[in-house]
């Protein structure tokens, strides 16, 4: 949590999240492989993930791999993950390449009261017996927790702007 | 559950997700507010619940209002919300509209292990004073639990097919 350091300007709830939610549980069901292993290091978007050019694994434990059946018919997935090592109770931001002080639900910060992240990726390959989908690129540190894999549908999850 | 029986050729986890998990506690931060108060009434995707012309509200809870601040510079937005009613251990479906077996991740079905659904929606108006946001269309029923709201990207979140 350290690396998460309260700014000014920044507001916090009364309550941490982190000790008080309890209105549904969560499962991990694999993990995200990529290159990141420090918060550094670690791109700030998909965009730069991207830009940085390294591919990324999804790892489905072996429990659930029959779920997998039918996503290689998809082009794009998304990826919902758990950012598991972020602070929950900042309500109001002040990233630094913000102009000003901006509310939570206005950031894609990993810091929010349910540290639920996702990304819409591209299919490179399915391992089914494995339970390893590459793809093209993921914006999280190594090891961070898998909660679903979702498939991404034109005519649902594309924006006509 | 009951609405949510098991079907020929349909298979379970070993272990029921609803029992048995807890890697990560959610709180509900709010509520989306929708025409849709029964599941056979309720559109089964986004296109289905924008072809129907209803919009949607999504209700925020006072102690996360500050966390708007800044949203109403988005057209669009991810609605992350909790399918409480929803069974969690089924890995393989066969829904009507399938012509085999299909992985849960495959799917958009609310039964999956974490019962984590989204929407990217439009925003039409935003209230920051009673947490009142206007959305376009949902698919989910009336009351079902906020876990979270992210800005959309057209840069991180289109596909440019």
């Amino acid at each position: 949590m350290g690396e998460y350091e309260q700014r000014e300007e920044e507001v916090a709830l009364p309550f941490d999240p982190a000790n008080t939610a309890n209105d549904g549980s969560v499962i991990f069901i694999g993990k995200v492989r990529s290159e990141w292993t420090s918060r550094p290091d670690c791109p700030k978007n998909l965009v730069q993930a991207r830009e940085r050019g390294h591919g990324a694994k999804v790892e489905v434990f072996e429990p659930y791999l029959e779920g997998l059946i039918g996503l290689e018919k998809f082009s794009h997935a998304y990826i919902v993950y758990w950012m598991h090592q972020a602070r929950r109770d900042l309500i109001v931001q002040y990233p630094r390449f913000k102009d000003m002080p901006t509310g939570t639900f206005a950031l894609r910060s990993p810091v929010r009261p349910n540290p639920i992240s996702l990304a819409i990726v591209k299919i490179l390959s399915i391992d089914a017996k494995e339970g390893i989908i590459e793809i093209d690129a993921i914006d999280c540190l190594d090891g961070t927790p898998l909660l679903d894999i979702k498939p991404w549908f034109d005519s649902v999850d594309n924006v006509k702007i």
